[in-house]
């Protein structure tokens, strides 16, 4: 029997995810807007055949710009100027189902795959910051279940507005002069709590049929979210156990609702510190710890768990008396994640904002390249991953030293690809080409 | 004294402005999707040393896709991808103030002028389209006069947005490990009618300052708010009186607004159909006009005209009892341009179908290259324009022709560049770059 292989995304952020990564002598500090940046971490990616590269957003800047390179060039701008760039790779991001609406943004998901020969993918967020709010007209964010809901209209309407147009809808027939069949384009006239859409999508379908759809949130209604729409899903697990139980709630959600549960994969994000020797890996991790700013770092960890900064003290731990989850109407499953890790390996909040510092709650590993290829055989192989979200500490050079040391690895040990086998993100990830629901139908009706 | 040189910006359209032009032998019906068919048209664009190229849009698609390539590209992914395949071009793209919210609008466009270098514009727009209303959970189009008084914020808190970061706001101490100076990232805090925003933007400020800011709406609202913010100009006019007319009104109101008349460019439309001969340039247009499907064309013209396609004869003139430019909520100027025509020259419905099939009421010129630069000389050197939107009728080959032929004639006449002498798209158009109104603000407050 052969192995199943690992899927790979590269989540990729300015100069790198750990949050002192900018103060490195190597790194450039205006990385944030220099496309040319950019476009060399995907080629590295594309070199090492990652199925992906990623790109989070949020509608809004966070407050500490003094802390880390703040604002970015908008995602779906940034996938177009990689896709031109690259060949193969995929190219996902972040927009939000909150702050957008359905007709333009599956307008401009549609216009990225048809640009890029199928390779676009949506990573669908709700928006935890409520900070977006304040630049769309909002006082404050809409509660946590209502941005869920308002999330399902918003998938629903983009899926009917990518299926308008039917496959085959365009004739090109130059001799009679009729260029599309218009019974073949179809109005969606979608009337729902949140959006009244007549359609049909102004650009044909897409190569793939409609962008890879993606999650990244792991509340309950996230969870069911993922379930019924989700064709990959990130999350940050910071144990084996953790993940694992994740990954089985997972699947059988999707089983629930009569999905085939390979047809999700499910991608724990990792923060790979690279060395020669472990010691050597653990001095990198410390000498980036060392460049946090405590301060700043202090200001975010309070806004997350809803306090003011003044009560955490820097060598204590955190406070006794911290909102339960259901209280929280921002990003549930981080907060829990945070309050969970402290609490069980009692840190102090300095020792916190350490750990935090490298992925915001996602798994830090610091080791060898076997070390790290070992890590990720270990979850994969126990049921904890399809793969994973691999967010290097440090860009580019943490991308290469993945590409060139840990891949070879996976690779020997038959767990990653050598070559590219499809043109698709789809295909990359081993999924299917959905047909058009509007086709579908007419099917049936004719059979 | 030497001469002021032309702007020439290339107006493109999958295979041509003339709407039959798909069904030419030579033409890839499938162009408006075809990513590859538009880089080749930006650097042939490009080769011209033309200041820009320009894309029309609306967030809807037009009823009859049996008539031409429909359904297109999402401009501002069409500018990336062609930012990645050109030097120094500049990109222009229409975006709707109605249908658009200013927050994301604005990001991106600053998003396509940092991937750029400073080549991004923005063609704002309010949307004559009643059917886009419908996509966004209307019923109707608001009013004329009130998608105008929406644009006017709506370009209000874009240009806050675009001044939120100071120039120098990044500071990328990596010392100190300060990596933005917090007092020169503003919150704009914009409450108003249509919009209520904090900012700042999540993006810093960009090559540019701001996109060039470009109108093409010819009504009285639409004059007054080209004053006040437009940087160029598009406008269709017939006949050389018209563009006089035009030209000298808004030059005008510009001035009388305390602005420089040369800080806005107006670049009237023109679609020239070559020959090496006038009989051959007569021949090929009328080639185009007998490919045209007049029961489709006859749909659209009832639709701007707001009348039953029934009460339009073939072979009469148009109704006598059509409504006032008052009465119309749509595209105001292009209606009366169109029934303004029609009456002038007393066209049967058939003949103006001719007429608008080549640009949609634009001026059509079908000449020898001689003629066409005499014709763009005539209107420049008589007060008529600052330059020229070129809206080739077939594409690619209108646009090789335009650069192999016309444009060395206007080199000839010392009327146009031979090469580009700036990086940025405002620097083609001879346009300074603004200064953040906050940073203007700060310093007058310092002196
Ligand atoms: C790998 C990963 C990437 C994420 N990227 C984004 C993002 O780009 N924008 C965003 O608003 N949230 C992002 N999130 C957060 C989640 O989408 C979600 O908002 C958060 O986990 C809270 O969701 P929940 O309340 O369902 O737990 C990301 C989460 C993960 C695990
Ligand atoms: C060259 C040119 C390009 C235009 N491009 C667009 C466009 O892309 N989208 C759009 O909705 N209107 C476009 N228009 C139309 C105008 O912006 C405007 O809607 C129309 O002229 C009516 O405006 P008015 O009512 O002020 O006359 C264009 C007009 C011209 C002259």
């Amino acid at each position: 029997m052969t192995k199943k292989l690992l899927h790979l995304n590269a989540f990729l952020m300015s100069t790198g995810h750990h949050e002192a990564s900018w103060r490195l002598p190597e790194s450039n500090p205006y990385a944030n807007t220099d496309i040319d940046h950019y476009l060399n971490l995907a080629r590295i990616a594309e070199r090492g055949k990652f199925d992906s590269v990623f790109f989070a957003d949020a509608p809004a800047l966070f407050a500490e710009v003094g802390r880390r390179p703040s604002g970015s060039i908008e995602p779906t701008v940034l996938l177009t100027a990689i896709a031109a760039a690259t060949e193969r790779i995929g190219l996902i991001a972040t927009a939000s189902t909150t702050y957008n609406d359905p007709f333009n943004l599956a307008r401009r998901f549609a216009s990225v795959d048809h640009v890029s020969g199928g390779r676009a993918g949506w990573n669908i967020v709700t928006t935890a910051s409520p900070d977006a709010a304040k630049n769309f007209g909002l006082d404050d964010q809409p509660l946590h279940a209502d941005r869920y809901e308002r999330a399902t209209e918003f998938v629903d309407v983009s899926r009917k507005l990518w299926d308008s147009w039917e496959d085959d809808a365009t004739l090109a027939d130059k001799a009679s002069g009729v260029w599309a069949d218009s019974s073949r384009v179809h109005p969606i006239e979608h009337v729902g709590k949140y959006f009244k859409v007549r359609g049909p999508l102004n650009v044909p379908r897409s190569p793939q049929g409609h962008p890879l759809l993606v999650q990244a949130g792991s509340s309950e209604d996230g969870k069911q979210f993922a379930a019924t729409y989700a064709e990959a899903v990130f999350t940050a697990q910071q144990t084996l156990a953790d993940a694992q139980a994740f990954y089985t709630d997972l699947k059988r959600r999707a089983a629930g609702l009569g999905r085939d549960p390979d047809s999700v994969k499910i991608l724990p994000g990792i923060v790979p510190v690279l060395g020669a020797t472990e010691a050597e890996a653990r001095e990198r991790e410390e000498e980036l710890d060392r460049l946090i700013v405590p301060e700043y770092a202090r200001i975010q960890l309070a806004k997350t768990l809803r306090v003011a900064p003044s009560e955490l003290a820097f060598d204590r731990e955190l406070p006794a008396d911290l909102p339960d989850e259901d209280e929280i109407e921002g990003a549930k499953s981080r907060y829990t994640l945070i309050v969970t890790l402290a609490r069980r390996e009692r840190l102090t909040v300095r020792q916190l904002i350490g750990r935090l510092g490298g992925g915001r709650g996602h798994r830090t590993f610091s080791g060898t390249p076997e070390q790290v290829a070992d890590a990720l055989e270990s979850w994969a192989s126990q049921g904890a991953a399809d793969g994973f979200n691999v967010m290097p500490a440090v860009l580019p050079s943490g991308l290469e030293d993945f590409v060139e040391h840990v891949i070879p690895i996976l690779r020997q040990r038959e767990l990653f690809r050598t070559e590219y086998t499809g043109q698709t993100l789809r295909e990359h990830y081993g999924l299917s080409r959905p047909s058009s629901q509007y086709e579908r139908v007419l099917q049936e009706v004719a059979s």
